[in-house]
């Protein structure tokens, strides 16, 4: 096999063979194949993508470049839950104890925060102690006796995906379909679990930015997932504003627990049940179960039990101001009166990520206490000079986020239609 | 200016700025843009094409990226050809001292053989002593007193376009239109000539297997060189079998020696006059006087004062039986009686290398003497049995060079229609 041919063969809009593939991403993980024929075969791909059986042999061909999980003797089943990310989308937190508390098991594995993204490992580790590098062993034990552990991704689970994703970084080959959706499902299938909600996210702050192409990247997971005999279900949800009211990753958790306590913004609540019941439903529970394990504190419970069990501070769970704080909060004012008709999500994120709340660069360090809280959505009213939002800040980046926010929320004269939640639903 | 920015442009079908071309090769050249983001743009340029603009900064970029040769204190037009490639194509042998011949300055550089096609320099250096590797100061000086000088591409020519070829050879990204004008154009520009004759190879043994693409490829190099004020015409020739009865360096150069006597095969004749009087045209010469040079014996004249004046033993040109011989000479036979309805010149050009006669890569070393020596071509009658061609080989490669032969011999029991040797002319 010459990689040549097979850059030749998908530059003119040929099919590559599942040896071909398998051949390919082998080498490829073992350096012989550089990164030079990768880049242009993944412009190729790109530009002329992937059909159902290249993309079956191109996720397993990744799944299997690494170490793949097994949990086939913990009994019950073992669902997981993926956001194809947004701004403010802590959901992770309040659904996985949730969950896991209504017996279904959830071994989530996930991942960091960059550009306007947030990442759920960050938002853990803002507890103080918490930790997401647990060896293989403790992550099934927990799974085993708790139902639930959240990790984040071992230098071991899909080498060829995370040498992939570096080099589509930097080569202009992120945005694609097929790649999107095999670089997911290879992480998400080495997990060992036995099926997937999908959270596929759409608006201004997603990169998927229309339902059509979110519509197209949640067909292209789950027919992925089915052709692999797992039970996939993907929700397109609304990433038009940012989720909730918070922003960064203290704040996030705070909002985390207050949802988990029964109360906080009403489209975290709406989410977290709506993607609780489709878990429980692919894993054989009760769906309404979700809304009782939330009303009655089992979910909080669970989740104090996970804190405490990867190495943080329960006493976060009771008492939220125990959560890093940024030195100072200041108000960001509305310019005119009128009714917020839509807010600019990736502006926030970026606004966020100015003050330390993410990454710009993979390398960066994160500023746990830091972020926004927005005080209007989407729909409220508000009068010229009122708060906007908060900005708690340490003192940095302060001049970043105002430019990045002056442009970001519109406010016109008449309240807007209110926005569905979930848009639809991909099985 | 990020990489990946013009990458991502260029990607969606956009359009990249002469100054963004001009930074990027520049910085290619510098190593300071990797491989990696170089093969996924090239890829890029490959599916979505170039406008004219882009083209021009492209070639322009190439051209600066190292020496450009001025000729402009030598008096008389500097006129140079160049040939797309093929088998058995050694017309710049018997074409460069004939127009020199007649009073139009050729310095000629030239380039070497890879796979099926043969070199030029190659082709040269199978004489005796001969140095295709002169200083720039003894090219000029032959330039302006002999009116010719046979080179190779000096390091210092457009080392961008160097690199990228090395770089499109491996990225499946060489058959593109705008990467092969901007290519051959930026070394052709880069030469100090005012005018340039292309000969756009078409057919089985060529890169372009079509009259359509050849056109393209025709008109994209003419717009290209007009663009920067050089007169450049293009004639599309026909390479559905091999230029003339020889395919290997040596027996290249004897059968060259023929035309120059006045003999030799009638399509290596008619192409030498044909490019010639082109050549003499864009150098403001009489283009009859090509064929009165021809037939008095000035070409064959000012070939011996080439072949000297570069080191080579000018007795080869009246003796050729002094150029190198292979050890051995058999017959491959015609399997049936008939017509030769067609070769397939490309595998004649492989053949010929499995002998020695041509590079699979690079590095490979060159065995002057074998080849093949056609007995029929296209139209020919053919008994069972009678020789198709003889190999001349030094025990090396026999059977590869068979199999590549097998094949390469269509017999019918009609006469095939005669093939016209130029098919178009562009300017």
């Amino acid at each position: 096999m010459r990689v040549v041919d097979l850059i030749e063969r998908k530059r003119d809009g040929g099919q590559l063979t599942g040896d071909e593939i398998r051949t390919l991403i082998d080498a490829y993980t073992r350096d012989a194949v550089p990164d030079y024929q990768m880049a242009a075969l993944l412009m190729a791909i790109f530009l002329r993508g992937m059909d159902a059986d290249e993309l079956a042999a191109w996720t397993d061909a990744m799944l299997r470049s690494g170490e793949v999980l097994d949990f086939s003797d913990i009994p019950g089943a073992k669902v997981d839950k993926h956001s194809t990310g947004g701004v403010g989308d802590k959901i992770s937190l309040p659904l996985a104890p949730l969950v896991a508390a209504c017996g279904v098991r959830v071994p989530m594995v996930s991942g960091r925060g960059l550009g306007h993204t947030g990442g759920t490992l960050d938002k853990l580790e803002s507890i103080p102690g918490f930790s997401t590098r647990l060896p293989v062993e403790r992550f099934r034990e927990m799974v085993a006796t708790l139902g639930i552990s959240l990790i984040g991704q071992t230098e071991e689970i899909a080498p060829a995906d995370r040498r992939l994703y570096a080099l589509r970084d930097v080569t202009g080959t992120v945005p694609s379909i097929p790649l999107i959706a095999s670089s997911i499902m290879s992480k998400k299938l080495a997990e060992g679990i036995d099926a997937l909600v999908l959270d596929v996210k759409v608006g201004s702050g997603a990169f998927m930015r229309t339902v059509p192409e979110a519509r197209r990247l949640a067909e292209t997971m789950v027919a992925i997932g089915n052709g692999m005999g797992k039970k996939v279900v993907a929700l397109l949800t609304d990433m038009s504003q940012p989720l909730g009211r918070t922003v960064g990753n203290a704040l996030e958790v705070r909002e985390s627990i207050e949802v988990l306590r029964g109360g906080g913004p009403a489209d975290i609540r709406a989410l977290t049940l709506a993607l609780a019941e489709e878990m429980l439903r692919l894993g054989g529970a009760d769906p309404a179960e979700a809304r009782r394990a939330l009303d009655d504190g089992r979910g909080l419970a669970r989740f104090r039990q996970v804190v405490e069990a990867q190495g943080g501070d329960p006493r976060t769970v009771d008492d939220p101001d125990r959560l890093p704080r940024a030195a100072h909060v200041t108000p960001f004012a509305a310019p005119r009166d009128g009714y917020v008709t839509a807010i600019d999500a990736r502006a926030v994120g970026v606004g966020a990520m100015c003050l330390g709340a993410g990454r710009a660069r993979k390398e960066d360090a994160i500023a746990p206490g830091v972020g926004l809280v927005l005080e209007k959505r989407v729909g409220d009213r508000v009068a010229r000079g009122e708060p906007l939002l908060f900005v708690h800040h340490d003192g940095v980046g302060l001049d970043a986020c105002h430019a990045r926010l002056s442009d970001a929320f519109l406010i016109g004269d008449e309240a807007p239609a209110p926005l569905p939640l979930v848009l639809e639903r991909v099985e």
